[in-house]
């Protein structure tokens, strides 16, 4: 099936195009973005002109930054296109909402994927804990955005996440482990002086579960969560690709590859079936979070 | 049908008391507040006493502030009794999801309330706007704090929702009356040195509409909202109350008395029917408000 990609940067080069390469159902058939292009892929700088020169392009998948996906993911179900999308699928849940109604009336595919779901311990969790009564719970997710985002000044703009980038990676494994919903009691959020998104923020979430993120850690970098059961304890560790129970390592691959191959797996079938799979469960929290948050001014941050 | 009545503060006083002893539907059976109270009525601190001491009060109504409502209002819905909401139903999107679920599995009535949806104008708008096309809007809602909350420190703090206290209430009529669903585009939101909680907002929604919510207001207060439309102009003002069309009043009443009473008794039709209503579409706005908006420190306000 043909496949154009929008938003030709770092996400996209780093993980779409490979897994698009290495997928037997896919081709990519073009490209669209204002600076980036593909080697040997027809390229377009705007939505429109791509969705004219190629109707025999069924499926397109979205690697913007969130606040400007929008009016290009209307473009691509006005015309009729089965649509992909990276996390988080917008820049607000009632856009969402609104896309989500436009796919159902068009007929088409709607897939607001949440790539760290698909890393390899994730469903080794879920089943796990799918018996198992919380006692509590621990996220700890701290990386270095120069490494992760150099220079990506968007995340730090208004409607760009800041911390909440990785921070949502975390929600959307959370949110797919657990047996029982999960909704936000607290939170504290950190923003530095110069810019609009924050680069910290402390969560306390029912079940005694809480979160702790930064966008300011150097050296080894930190993506795990920890809980307490009434069977045991588990630990997903290296961004849900590595299991522990009871201390013990009893599954998952030392790798963050595979995931985004997996995303495109599913969008695969969910084309076939002529189905969608819409949750916005982690950006729910993440808009409870900056609601009800406390916000603290930090220091000044300069990539 | 015996009602208990829980947060016995200004607006239970003010609205939710009268609107009950003028019903034909229902009779407040109990209260359980803190501090207040209302004459002749068996009056309990905490909700746990009241729900077993009053097996036979099928329906409780909740107007305590969003943050501590949770609680209350999952022993409601755990103890099998109905359950009504003053606006918003909660602090979190979250919150209410699961309470929605709760209320499903208890197969009980749940009612999330939107007063203002019941003023005079506001159903003679949406049918007068359902075969219009929106060429753009324009919201101003601005009120004396002082005024409408004196002394309420709560509506400041973090999840306290400031000036999208009452601009929750516009909202609430604007995705009442809007023919299509409408989306945040951008934010500035006006955060006081002091306080937790904007002061004041000012939204560009889709449809070309504009909302301008502000806290500060003195003298005059101004509820209002005009669209522009290609069948020509509509605006409501008072709330909702009054209703004009090219610039000539056409219905409505001089007067925003009604709205609870009008809650009460659409309440007691669920309860007969074993019916709910749930809608978070305002909440959803203000939380995208809040992710999305860019953040400005003005004026320390006491009150």
């Amino acid at each position: 099936m043909k496949i154009a990609l929008v938003g030709i940067g770092k996400i996209a080069l780093d993980q779409h195009v490979p897994a698009l390469e290495a997928s037997p159902d896919w081709e990519l058939a073009a490209t669209v973005s204002r600076n980036g292009k593909v080697a040997g892929v027809p390229a377009y700088a705007r939505i429109g002109e791509m969705l004219d020169a190629h109707p025999e392009i069924g499926t397109v998948s979205l690697c913007l930054p969130p606040v400007p996906r929008f009016l290009v993911a209307q473009a691509v179900l006005f015309a009729g296109r089965n649509l992909m999308l990276e996390k988080p699928p917008g820049a607000t849940l009632a856009e969402v909402h609104i896309l989500c109604d436009l796919a159902m009336a068009q007929g088409v595919s709607l897939y607001t994927t949440w790539h760290s779901r698909m890393a390899h311990a994730v469903a080794g969790a879920k089943a796990w804990l799918a018996d198992c009564d919380i006692r509590s719970g621990r996220i700890i997710w701290r990386e270095d955005v120069r490494k992760w985002h150099p220079g990506q000044d968007w995340i730090f703009e208004a409607g760009g996440m800041g911390v909440f980038d990785p921070g949502i990676n975390a929600l959307s494994i959370l949110t797919e482990i657990l047996p029982v919903p999960v909704h936000l009691t607290a939170a504290e959020i950190d923003f530095p002086g110069n810019r609009q998104a924050p680069i910290a923020a402390r969560l306390q979430l029912g079940q005694n579960i809480t979160a702790d993120f930064d966008f300011r850690q150097e050296g080894p970098q930190t993506w795990d969560m920890e809980f307490q059961t009434d069977r045991g304890s588990l630990a997903l560790r290296m961004g849900g690709n590595l299991l522990e129970i009871d201390g013990q390592r009893v599954g998952g691959q030392d790798s963050i590859m595979g995931e985004y191959p997996a995303l495109y797996d599913r969008m695969a079938r969910l084309v076939e079936q002529s189905a969608s799979e819409v949750d916005v469960s982690p950006m729910v929290l993440v808009a409870d979070a900056f609601t009800l948050g406390r916000r603290t001014t930090v220091e000044d941050f300069e990539f």
